[in-house]
C-alpha cells in the first residue's frame, strides 16, 4: 500500500533486509512471518547470515542470552508463547556444543546462485532444529536437508569447507556488525533497524507510516 | 471486557504489577500507557519499585544496557522513535553518575500510606529526569518535586534515610528478582510476565484472551 500510495512499484525499494541465524529460536519464529509482512506493504525480503556466536558473544561481550539468570528462563517461556500466539510449531531441543557454522555456509553458497533454494534450505534447517530437534552441526546434518531439496551434496560439502566460501560467511557476518545488527531476528528496512521478534509490529508501523517524525 | 465475559468484577483480579525505576527510559514511556491498558481490561495497575543497578548489574552480571556496543545506540534510536511513536514528550539527558536510590525510597514511604500520591510523585521525578532533564540523585533533587505535590519534606527527608525504608525497598527488590523481574518495564499480570515497552501489546492479547493454550 506504502509504495503505491507514494507512486512507487516494488522495484523502486530495496529489498528488506532480514538477518537471521538457524541457531536462534527467535530468528527461527520471525522468519514465519518476514516474508508475508514485507508482501503486505509491496516489498521484498533479503535473508541475510548472521552468526550470533560472533555478533552476540565477541563483540558486544555478551553471554549467550539463555545462559543468564532470570533472563534466560523468561525468553524461553517467551519464545513457547510466541510460537502458540502464532501458531508455528516449535519446541526446545536439548542439545549442547552444537553450531549453524556449516549450516550457515551452505546457506551463503546456496545463495549465491539461487537465493530462492537458499531460503528453503534454511526453512528445512529451521524446521529440522526447532521442530524435530534434530542437530545441525555437521556436514553430514547439512547434506541430509540438502538432499532433500535436490542439492548436489558432493558440490555443496566442498562448498562449505572452500576458503572462498568461509571468507564470503565472514564478510557477511562483518557487514552485519557494521550495519548495527547484534543479534537476530533484526531487520533493516530502508536504514531503520529492529531487532526482536516483538519488534515486527514497529516495523510494520515503520513501512505504513514511513519516518516517525512526520516534521 | 475480559473480567465481564468471565462474570468477574475489577476486585476479583489481582493488580496488574507494573514494575519500574525512575532511572530506566524504556520504564518511562511504559509508565506513560501501562494504566490506560489495564483499564481498558477493567483492571488496575500496582507500580512496584526496581532497582536496575540491582537487577541487571549484580544479579545477572550484565552491564547497562546503553553500554553494550551496537546494542547501546540502538536502544537509544528505540525510545526515541517510540517516543514519538506514542507521542510522549522525552530527551535523553546527559547526565554521569547519576542514580534513582533517593527517588526509589521516597517512592515506597509515600505509597506506604498513599499509593495514588507515590504515583504522582513517581511521575514527576520521571518528567523531571526524562523531560526536563534535570538530575535525580540528590535529596534536594527529590524533596522539590515532593514540595510541588503538597507532601511534607521534613518527614520524607527523615524516611529516605531511615532503616524501616532502606530495608523496605530492599525486600521489594528481593520481591521482584523472587518473581523473575530482571530489568523493567516489567509487568506480570495473572503470573503471566510480560519485558519490555514491545511486550505491551503481547500484554493486552492476554488480557483479551487469557492463556496461550486453551487445551
Amino acid at each position: 500500500r506504502a509504495h503505491r500510495r507514494a507512486g512507487m512499484t516494488m522495484a523502486d525499494k530495496d529489498p528488506i533486509a532480514f538477518y537471521f541465524d538457524i541457531f536462534s529460536p527467535f530468528a527461527y519464529l520471525a522468519s514465519h512471518r518476514i516474508d508475508a509482512i514485507a508482501m503486505r506493504y509491496g516489498r521484498t525480503t533479503d535473508w541475510r547470515p548472521v552468526l550470533v556466536g560472533i555478533t552476540v558473544l565477541k563483540v558486544m561481550g555478551m553471554k549467550p542470552l539463555m545462559t543468564y539468570p532470570l533472563k534466560g528462563p523468561y525468553l524461553r517461556r517467551d519464545a513457547e508463547r510466541l510460537a502458540q500466539m502464532w501458531n508455528v510449531p516449535f519446541q526446545f531441543h536439548g542439545l549442547k556444543g552444537h553450531h549453524s557454522l556449516n549450516a550457515m555456509r551452505a546457506y551463503v553458497w546456496l545463495k549465491q546462485s539461487d537465493p530462492a533454494l537458499a531460503k528453503r534450505f534454511a526453512q528445512a534447517m529451521y524446521r529440522r532444529l526447532w521442530v524435530d530437534n534434530q542437530d545441525i552441526t555437521q556436514p553430514e546434518d547439512v547434506m541430509v536437508e540438502a538432499a532433500k531439496l535436490g542439492i548436489d551434496t558432493t558440490e555443496l560439502r566442498a562448498a562449505i569447507t572452500s576458503d572462498a566460501i568461509k571468507k564470503a560467511l565472514k564478510d557477511e557476518v562483518e557487514s552485519a556488525i557494521n550495519k548495527g545488527v547484534f543479534g537476530v531476528p533484526f531487520v533493516i528496512a530502508d536504514d531503520e533497524p529492529f531487532f526482536g521478534c516483538d519488534h515486527l509490529p514497529m516495523l510494520e508501523h515503520w513501512l505504513e507510516h514511513g519516518r516517525w517524525k512526520t516534521a
